[in-house]
């Protein structure tokens, strides 16, 4: 979930000032009324050193009754604490109906600091997330609203903070010696995290990402956080109240608030036709290389390949079997489900195609159609595309388990090249099968769909089975990128393996 | 869950030849209307070898309309299907919707019989535990029934079952070296199960427990089952339907086919006075040495009493706590929740409580009370103390995974006897405050209070955290046992700590 956030993202003073005072107001009043429903409020704080974390807590703090707040800052166990189970502490400090609780840092100590540090590994860890789990499920069935936040800053950006914080005598005693250390071990700090993350966001508590370089940003961000996640919950109890069955639709943060990862892709980007074709062959080349070593060490491998209509993903997928020993992969294309299909559980028929060891699957489209068109078209409910995100990182999960490696991408162009190519399919004989009315009714739902990507891309990059997002609008581009990142990934995982047999 | 189950449970011939007609006829009905509903099945049948799945398998079937049942025998994994994560041929095999599926044998051999044989441990078998849950929620939440039965058979039935099929030359290929190897390991296999039952017992995927030695009461017992779970989940759709907020009541199994513990216990042992004596001052010296090795061995105890109003708890906290050293032990009391405690989740007060490592806390009651008095006497709704089996299971899990030592003390006597001491304490003056009305009025549910016991014994009852029912009919009894057992616990994880430290 840390994977392509952009860090660069700020808001203006003026804009600041005038977004916050109605913010403020707003989270004053949800405080009240989540007081008189008896509602419980859970927020943790996550991040990096020198994130700002007691900054931004103070700024959600200033707009509440301080008489239903408390702030409970959790740094290493005390001694007392260390011996009891890790979550006893935080057992103790769960919020009376009615109450807030802020968390500076919390139990995600367990699976990454202790993780990095080589105290809990391998069951225990388990155990851990396990435990975890089981905890935020606990509380979330209770009725206890689960905000959780990390503050995520650069290593580059946390270096020029701590250096700032030292350059002034009355800052320095603040930058510690571990703080350091932590800060040379960032990068490994970085993949625990992201496992972290991903394996515990879950619809009832899930993660949000604080951009914090600019403080500005993060402080509206947390403040609509908390505004939406408070509304969600009064909606739904004064729902069951007056017992309709409408679903309490989750208020959006503002688009201007929210992770956008196409935001960020530079799509001018371009490949000439004769390092294409130099990096292409050599490319196809090496990944037949690489199909027969994947068959020796019976590593199974699912790329899937989601995209705008007309971003290329034929031509794609073409390029990546080209050279390929046809006995070892397969291509599967995902349309509406049938009608067997659709008697089944939605993932069943994903299920069905899974590579063995040893095998490729290529899917043209996949189980990300779930979050994708059910969600837009209301194909299915919110619950449902909602608990979607969990269960398909649960599956990938579980591929991952068995020795596999996942691929996905994002095939992405704008919407004036997408316009371009659609033309283009009308004009030419050969291309019209590939046009139809569905493409341009899909078309003008594009907002819709990318806010869509923009949050499956967010909710389901997870180490195991990272997103890739293709810019697309040159079409060698694309093909070159995507056969690379397939490379490399096939070559990481055989080191792996290879170093295993060793 | 297979402490104390019964397994000489039989049902006559005249009672069977009367109850099955109707039962198949139900079921006949049932599946009609769960195909018109488009409601998937699955129905899992694990167990011991030679207790008669195929049979039983068969006894299901015959009532079924065969056009909506598929029958899949899942062995080790063929050679394609050992290629594939280890749900793969599951998930392939799952009902669609109005199906009925009947696994002979499922999933579950990767945490039994693999972990037995050494094939998966460690963060294997805990990602394994992690997947299985995950698949069974995914299943559940989309709609499926799920009914898993362990038919369970004595280690001395089996080998009898075993002999019995090798005398004749028709039935002896069905007995191979590898069954007879699986019951020389029969305890192995015992723990390794048990563990599985505790962990994966879930509110959406319950285990019943089928005692398998009286094929008619086995046989009952299944067809009832599946009976109640198919009621349950057409009940729940039809109200949904009509848009009304009550909850489904599960409808009950017969008495006479429910798992009870309290059944088999024989309240008529006694114990001497002075071999009492001699006992009680061993025990209660060996207890005090024992508290000193486990303070410094840091292992937090927790000691759990439950029992019916007049069983003895607080004589037998009297007898263990009698020689402790007050330093190093606690006695926690408790009653209804007031107010700050209601205020948060039920399990918050008993977290708070929980002994620091090396320390003792002896429960007097406990957070047992969600799935007895609460119950009972509809504190809590049938959705929540059905929830609350899974959740205290997971606390109580928790606590292992940091070491714990968690024993749990059912002080069972039977009416009579609590009638003798409820007069006995109205007319004994020292002994008035200890009668209050409310004894009256609980010894009024008498009834329902015991099927809660017995499910509570049942579903809680873990390797981690086993349930004792102490006979408590004579005191002196009773006193000595939990001693006893108390020691005995503490030697083997003192073993297993001084184990760990060489």
């Amino acid at each position: 979930m840390l994977a392509n956030i952009d860090l660069s993202r700020e808001i203006g003073k003026a804009a600041y000032r005038k977004a916050k005072p109605a913010l403020e107001l707003k989270l004053a009043e949800l405080q009240r009324r989540a007081r008189g429903l008896g509602i419980p409020v859970l927020v943790v704080f996550e991040g990096w050193g020198a994130s700002g974390k007691g900054t931004l807590i103070n700024e959600l703090l200033l707009p509440l009754d301080p008489r239903g707040v408390s702030v409970i800052s959790s740094l290493a166990p005390s001694e007392e604490e260390a011996l009891r189970p890790f979550l006893w502490r935080f057992w103790c400090h769960t919020p009376a109906r009615g109450r807030i609780t802020l968390l500076d840092r919390s139990w995600y100590r367990r699976v990454v600091a202790d993780r990095v540090e080589g105290e809990v590994s391998g069951k225990a860890l388990e155990e851990a997330f396990a435990d975890i789990l089981a905890f935020e499920r606990q509380l979330a069935m209770d009725g206890t609203v689960l905000v959780k936040f990390f503050l995520h800053i650069s290593r580059k950006e946390q270096r020029k903070r701590f250096k700032k914080l030292e350059s002034h005598s009355t800052t320095a005693w603040r930058v510690t010696r571990a703080d350091w250390k932590h800060h040379r071990h960032y990068d490994e700090y970085l993949d625990a995290t992201s496992d972290m993350l991903g394996r515990t966001d879950s619809e009832f508590a899930p993660w949000t990402i604080v951009e914090a370089h600019d403080q500005r940003f993060a402080t509206l961000k947390i403040l609509s956080t908390v505004v939406a996640a408070l509304e969600q919950r009064i909606a739904r109890f004064e729902i069951t109240k007056r017992s309709t069955r409408a679903p309490a639709a989750a208020p959006d943060l503002p688009a201007a608030l929210r992770a956008s990862v196409l935001d960020q892709v530079d799509l001018s980007v371009t490949l000439p036709e004769p390092e294409y074709r130099r990096r292409l062959e050599r490319g196809q080349d090496r990944l037949r290389e690489l199909e027969h070593e994947i068959y020796r060490h019976r590593i199974p491998v699912v790329l899937v390949f989601e995209g705008w209509d007309a971003a290329g993903k034929g031509g794609n997928i073409k390029r990546v079997t080209r050279n390929l020993d046809p006995r070892g992969y397969e291509v599967v294309p995902i349309a509406a489900p049938h009608d067997i299909e659709k008697a089944h559980h939605y993932l069943w028929r994903f299920w069905t195609e899974m590579p063995k060891a040893g095998h490729v699957t290529i899917f043209d489209r996949s189980w990300y159609g779930r979050v994708l068109v059910e969600r837009v078209e209301g194909f299915c409910s919110e619950a449902e595309w909602r608990r979607a995100y969990r269960e398909i990182n649960e599956m990938e999960q579980h591929l991952a388990h068995a020795g596999g490696v996942l691929l996905k991408f994002w095939l992405h162009i704008d919407k004036a090249e997408q316009l371009r190519r659609f033309r283009e399919r009308e004009r030419l004989t050969h291309k019209q099968w590939k046009i139809t009315a569905e493409d341009w009714r899909n078309r003008e739902r594009w907002d819709a769909y990318r806010a869509a990507v923009d949050e499956m891309l967010f909710r389901t990059s997870t180490p195991d089975a990272p997103w890739s997002v293709i810019e697309s609008n040159c079409k060698r581009h694309a093909r070159v990128k995507v056969l690379e990142i397939i490379i490399g990934a096939l070559e990481r995982r055989l080191r792996r393996a290879r170093r295993r047999r060793d």
